[in-house]
């Protein structure tokens, strides 16, 4: 059977079965979807396996990416620096009314263009027209975890289930197992008690997770704990929602120690999106307290007109950066465990636990990064120099089940200066349209 | 007479003598060091002049990093996420004891390669072995505003002030006007008053500006206001420090209403190095209110040992993001007003009113962004994209006193893979060393 071999590279496994050490020189053999071996010299064990060189360079998994609406890069950079509701309400929804399954289609090309070339190999999506998403994940060869968004009041409602349904049975393990899917309610704001029981039922039902948006905003605390005399958390916790299935939770700013537990407890995998939350000043999730409680974390970008990019490097920095001088404790966020969140601990928070780490049995989606750059220059920690001063650029090659989908920053899966130019003219398109609504 | 023309470009003058747009398409002229016009169709006016195509590219001021120590990138993922004093006194100073004139000069070409490949065509310097500094800056055709860093006690202190006048007279105006000097007393925790009056008598007779740190943490307000009976800002004042001279203020994280204005009057040029701010937790400065009373703010990166790495984008972003979350308003540093501290107002800050924006008879340093990239889609705002999507990575070439320094990404000045290998072998040897006191 074919494989690859890459060769007496720096190895940073995120995994201490693999080896105690966070680092260390050897090489990691691929066979098919999945990671074979990783160890010293193993190219006279796998003679006939193609050679990746890895002098200079740092092979790592590739970035989970928790939380985004992938297909909003078609508005990167149309509203910004504004209220949030001014954003929402008279720049975003209206021009959100105008994209169609096209838009969807090329926006999200767009986006895993983006992604593949900064290191995500696996992103959750929640979005409308999941079927063209879905289509764009299928060619570009990228895992993802989708979602169609559901928002569970008006005669929408009930359509938005029976098109996840649909969505759900056809797409579910597509791609060799690539594609996941979960329901996608979208916020307890907008699903009433009485949907979210039957979002939960039909979880149970299908078989799959849930992903919601929970706890974003200040505002999101009040309506809620006004209308239901609970706060979001407890809210969703008195529906049983987080019993015995695998939750999503994106945001999870605003929370009392008693939610923080809930929670922790049940392993809610939380989508922490650090510089969403601080562009349109949602506030700073407690993330030193819900570590220190055994929270489940991961990191996301949300979408990208409220970020504006899908860069995991960069989200990686300001995490740890952010959090530091929010609790004024230099130590907390320590670069290790950043990195955990980005790929690991992002990938359980996704419900996948054969991704995000360079074990042997794990799936085969990993990174190459060249080193020699001025700013990994000295290399005295690599996984130091790589949350605070690596680029995306510095990624040379990536691999996604066992694929090469990047090489030499050239993405072998899609046509560049065509999503480039469909992206470009659909942009501009769409924000000529006369607005209805606003 | 020699001189170049970049046509068909997207311009950002950063200057509304040019253009009251924001941005606008056009050709920008540079004669000698200096822009000569800016404007539209101008070939015909310039026959002879050298073309550089600017079809699909973006123009820009150069970034000006309003406070660094450059060589510290000799201990770049040396020493993270640890307590502020154990980080300093354990780690760093130990260290910095070793370095030597080769090890500054080397550290400091790794810094302005770095500085040069994102951006940065003027940086404030205060470090030590400045001589070794001024002859990097002198070779690899960047401008800089250098200080010799000193320490106002025991026996080096007067020392300290005689090699700075030594290094002022030396250095002052060369490289054709590229290197300015400044004093550089340390902070106030450092020099005592005493040793400040002396310090800025010296700067009248040598006719040059100061370079000071100034309130960076909490422990620096607590000790001078028990030591003297006022606050940083306070105590300077009362020294006449910002009356009638330039002042280059680092960090000014923690001040009251009154050292604002106090700042704010005297037109203190402040560097604002929000990333060294969060690493280091020493707090997230009153940026807007600084900026609403009036105040000079200019962006820096600090030291690339509590950042890590120099990139003024980065530093961009970081600064928009934090300020919109520590106020809850995502209204407060729009990306126009970054991108004037990144420029305009950071030159302002170092005393240089013929830097910072694309006006004829400014210095022609100047950025050309590459924007056929996937977070530079859709170009809706080039200021957005530029301040919240774009990477370092982007820029294709740079231009500094009228000089082509960066071509395709290759600095043309320098020796890149020497440096990696001195720095590298130099850190490598560096951190093995025995040290004392510790």
């Amino acid at each position: 059977m074919e494989g690859l071999l890459i060769k007496n590279a720096l190895i940073v496994p995120m995994d201490d079965c693999v080896r105690t050490q966070d680092w260390f020189k050897g090489d990691v053999v691929i066979e098919g979807s999945l990671i074979k071996e990783v160890g010293e010299n193993l190219q006279a064990k796998y003679p006939y396996f193609t050679v990746i060189k890895g002098e200079d360079s740092l092979v790592m998994p590739g970035f989970v990416n928790c939380h985004t609406h992938a297909a909003m890069t078609m508005l990167r950079g149309y509203a910004d620096d504004l209220p949030l509701m001014t954003w929402l309400k008279e720049m975003i929804w209206p021009r959100e009314a105008h994209l169609n399954g096209e838009d969807i289609y090329w926006g999200t090309q767009l986006a895993i263009l983006e992604m593949i070339k900064s290191g995500t190999t696996t992103f959750a999506d929640m979005y409308f027209y999941m079927n063209e998403t879905a289509q764009a994940v299928m060619e570009a060869g990228i895992r993802a975890s989708l979602s169609r968004g559901m928002v569970g009041s008006g005669e929408a409602a009930g359509l938005a289930l029976e098109e996840s349904v649909e969505f759900i049975k056809t797409w579910q393990g597509q791609g060799e197992g690539r594609i996941t899917c979960m329901l996608g309610p979208h916020a307890p704001y907008t699903c009433p008690p009485a949907y979210l029981e039957q979002v939960i039922s039909l979880a149970d039902d299908l078989g799959v997770g849930i992903h919601i948006h929970l706890a974003e905003t200040e505002d999101e605390v009040a309506q809620i704990t006004q209308q239901y005399g609970w706060r979001p958390v407890e809210l969703m916790d008195s529906l049983g929602l987080f019993q015995g299935r695998h939750v999503l939770a994106a945001h999870c700013v605003h929370l009392s120690a008693k939610e923080m537990e809930i929670l922790a407890k049940n392993k809610v995998g939380i989508a922490h999106n650090p510089e969403s939350n601080m562009k349109l000043a949602s506030g700073i999730a407690p993330l030193s307290e819900l570590l220190a409680k055994g929270a489940l974390v991961g990191l996301g970008t949300d979408g990208a007109s409220s970020n504006n990019n899908l860069d995991m490097l960069e989200e990686m920095r300001t995490c740890a950066l952010l959090h530091k001088v929010a609790t004024m404790d230099p130590t907390v966020l320590p670069v290790g465990q950043v990195l955990k969140m980005a790929t690991k601990d992002g990938a359980k928070a996704l419900g996948l636990d054969n991704v995000g780490s360079l074990a042997p049995g794990q799936k085969a989606d990993l990174l190459i990064f060249d080193l020699k750059k001025p700013h990994w220059t000295p290399l005295y920690n690599p996984i130091a120099n790589l949350v605070y001063a690596a680029q995306s650029s510095d990624l040379k090659t990536v691999i996604i089940d066992g694929k090469i989908v990047m090489q030499d920053r050239q993405v072998l899966t899609m046509d560049e200066a065509r999503i480039l130019y469909e992206a470009e003219k659909r942009g501009q398109d769409l924000i000529r349209r006369k607005v209805k609504n606003s």
